[in-house]
């Protein structure tokens, strides 16, 4: 395969905040797009308080069409920041320009890189050049192999941090927005030293079937998931089908711990 | 979807042997291939002190190839009786062909269909006309709508016990045989009061990945696996990469009796 | 890959009619479902005026739904006699049921194996029994090779006479009923002497786009077509909107015949 | 679907050089890569000869792995220029980076934007805000409603010049590189008035597939074909397998002009 990084033990830890990412199973929670300042406090407090260790927070939105909600862009970044400073709470949120990648990491804990990214190469590298810790989504029709050759990317710039993300591939399913391939973790995690976490909001598209793909992606033996909370799901500007509302959220969180395995 | 029988709550319970199907989580057991006797009774005996309900016992396998191991026959289920008879343990064996139902149906306490005879409606219309519980599993690219369809086709022919078997789809994955989709437990769950059980020993091809998508499978809601197990799977005749050996399934048993969800 | 018959060199002519199948280019045309000896007869006068070889004509209709229509069964077979024999036209007819081969092929000049059925390894043995001429379907998520191997279990079994048919395979894709896989043809051509025919109605399953892809198949060097023609298309008791009414046929016939390639 | 711009009547010609885009069927011929400028200047030559209208000349590579030939770059820019000029021939290249796109424009005629990118939204922004004729190939996963919306994010920003290019999608096919959906041509032809043109080198990934593929996607009503062509394909630094050489390009125009559909 090539891969000279991604095969390599990974000698030193990947702390953001308190959570020791590939050891404790870290919980990334919060809202597909920040709307107001509003929305996103709201939802960082609850997630927070949950359990929750990172805030989902993105600002730039990659949407199939361009009449579509974009996210609030520089603007979001600064109420990204501000709640950030109030609660104290770490931040994930997505680059979609290579232009863009410095001004994000002035507020960025975690950078996001989306699935139709993943072979963004100009990205990749720009994002390679910083030292934050990057969470790889695998692209919608990513064998492992090129998966990781797109870490490659971002690790031969000199980033150690890459987390790679399974979010679902397109299959010819169409009760699901994606089909989840869970049997990527236990791949990766033999394979790879990388840290795997899991969306399962983006490979459902639709909040009932969010827990038990939850559930058994921790099952699996992943490190971690990324999960879609909006205050009002409903009435969100963008993925209102697949968002979880406060209360599913919370019991998400309690079948986690519940899980022993 | 035109959905007579299959959208219907279901009145009656589903019973083999001890194992009260769609209420306890059933583990049916065994090898790939029956090979003879020895081969059987002793995987049989194992796999019970498990705790295996149901005994995997297959002698018509339909191989890619005409010149692979098609299975014993006929003469395999005389052994598939013998060994029923002498440990008291019900058996799950596969038909093929519509002309060899009445006589697989006078050994088999359930009847598989196997992925490739989803859509074999001659042979789905004779199995209906049985009263035995009948493995359906899902074809390699049938979506939910599809596999339903054939279940209507048993169950229009007046046999009741269908019980649904996610193996696995066929996508652009070559790391693994098939991509196990398991959101399809929790849809079908919602759908449909037909039992569901997952084969994840057929998805993954490799017998490393059978505990970790076993365990999922049991998260997100299944009512039960079909599991290969042989003891000496290097050696097995057929599927020799993804059975299990008797001390993996051992471990198999113990992580699910412990995972609580 | 173990193949035995496929990867030979044909030494005999398989002549149907005045066709000569692998030589001349065969156009096989008809409707989906014989509906009705005035249907059939109208069609069969008007398709062979056009210059058509082989007259379509299915009986057994395997159909997603045990609810859609399934066909005119035995009835319909003698339908099928009584057109052959006024207008002397060689007829296809599919066969889904091992048990119903033998009455078949009294009436059959080829038999039709459906995609559904590639894999249904006891009709290919029965039909592997018969001297008859075998058009076999590419399976819906059939690879090149477990395809070939499907053929091999007719040709192994003595009869030589297969003639393959890529039918469209499932993808994502949700604009066509399947994805036409074109380069399939020129690959068969190079591995194997067996002829190789293309169906563009079912692939499409939209009438304006079988004109386009029959050319297109013309041009990759298939030995010919099977293609849909109704007499009354959105009246048709099956795939209505796939069909090609006679004008329509008559044009892809014209478009055809001045394609030099 | 949303869509603006793309279900449009487009009103004005687009002429690169002396072909009319959406009339003539334009053919783009060059290598996989620049690789010096004796392997551009005598491909030029050669396939301007053969009656190529546009030469392919990519210095930005994407490429899976890191360690792969990138292509020249900028160096590569000022080959591409100094072949432009010494004969006259348009050139298309391609642009990965959105702060390329500036310089790029410098010398291109046409711009590339590849598979990987169809959803770099950042890059489409950038190349909409141009006037160049840009070529958008499909995403290796796109349905046709995602691939238009690509194209609204071009025009959107102002470009009308925007040609999409068929490449083959990804599926479970392994004898393949991608399969060519070659249905998606007559459908974007009707809904869409915008050119299309396809790329069977890519789909194929065999340079002896490409010449049927060539001429089934004449047939099927595009506007023209993307080919590459390279003087000794076996040494070629990428891309080696699917790439014509001279002879084979010269019998594939004169087949092309033959082929009257």
């Amino acid at each position: 395969m090539g891969l000279k990084f991604t095969l390599k033990k990974r000698e030193k830890d990947m702390n953001i905040g308190n959570v020791k990412i590939g050891k404790d199973f870290v919980i990334i929670a919060g809202p597909c797009a920040v709307e107001s300042i509003e929305q996103l406090l709201n939802t960082a407090l609850y997630v927070k308080a949950c359990g929750a260790h990172l805030l989902r927070a993105m600002v730039f939105k990659p949407r199939t069409s361009p009449y579509s909600f974009q996210g609030l862009g520089i603007d979001g970044l600064k109420i990204v920041e501000e709640v950030r400073e109030k609660i104290g709470m770490p931040v994930v949120t997505e680059v979609v320009d290579p232009r863009d990648v410095e001004q994000v990491c002035e507020v960025a804990d975690v950078i996001q890189l989306g699935a139709r990214n993943m072979q963004n190469y100009a990205l990749l590298r720009e994002v390679g050049r910083t030292s934050k810790p990057v969470i790889l989504k695998r692209g919608l029709s990513a064998t492992i192999e090129e998966w990781l050759n797109a870490a490659e990317y971002i690790l031969s710039e000199g980033n150690e941090n890459v987390i790679l993300c399974e979010r679902g591939i397109r299959t010819f399913i169409t009760e699901t927005r994606f089909t989840l391939d869970l049997s990527s973790v236990p791949i990766l995690k033999k394979l790879t030293s990388l840290p795997v976490i899991v969306d399962p909001s983006h490979a459902a598209g639709a909040s009932d079937l969010v827990k038990p793909l939850a559930k058994a992606s921790k099952v699996v033996g992943s490190d971690g998931l990324i999960v879609e909370v909006h205050p009002d799901p409903q009435h969100a500007l963008s993925d209102n089908k697949q968002q979880l509302n406060f209360d599913m959220f919370k019991q998400l969180m309690l079948e986690l711990n519940e899980l022993k395995c």
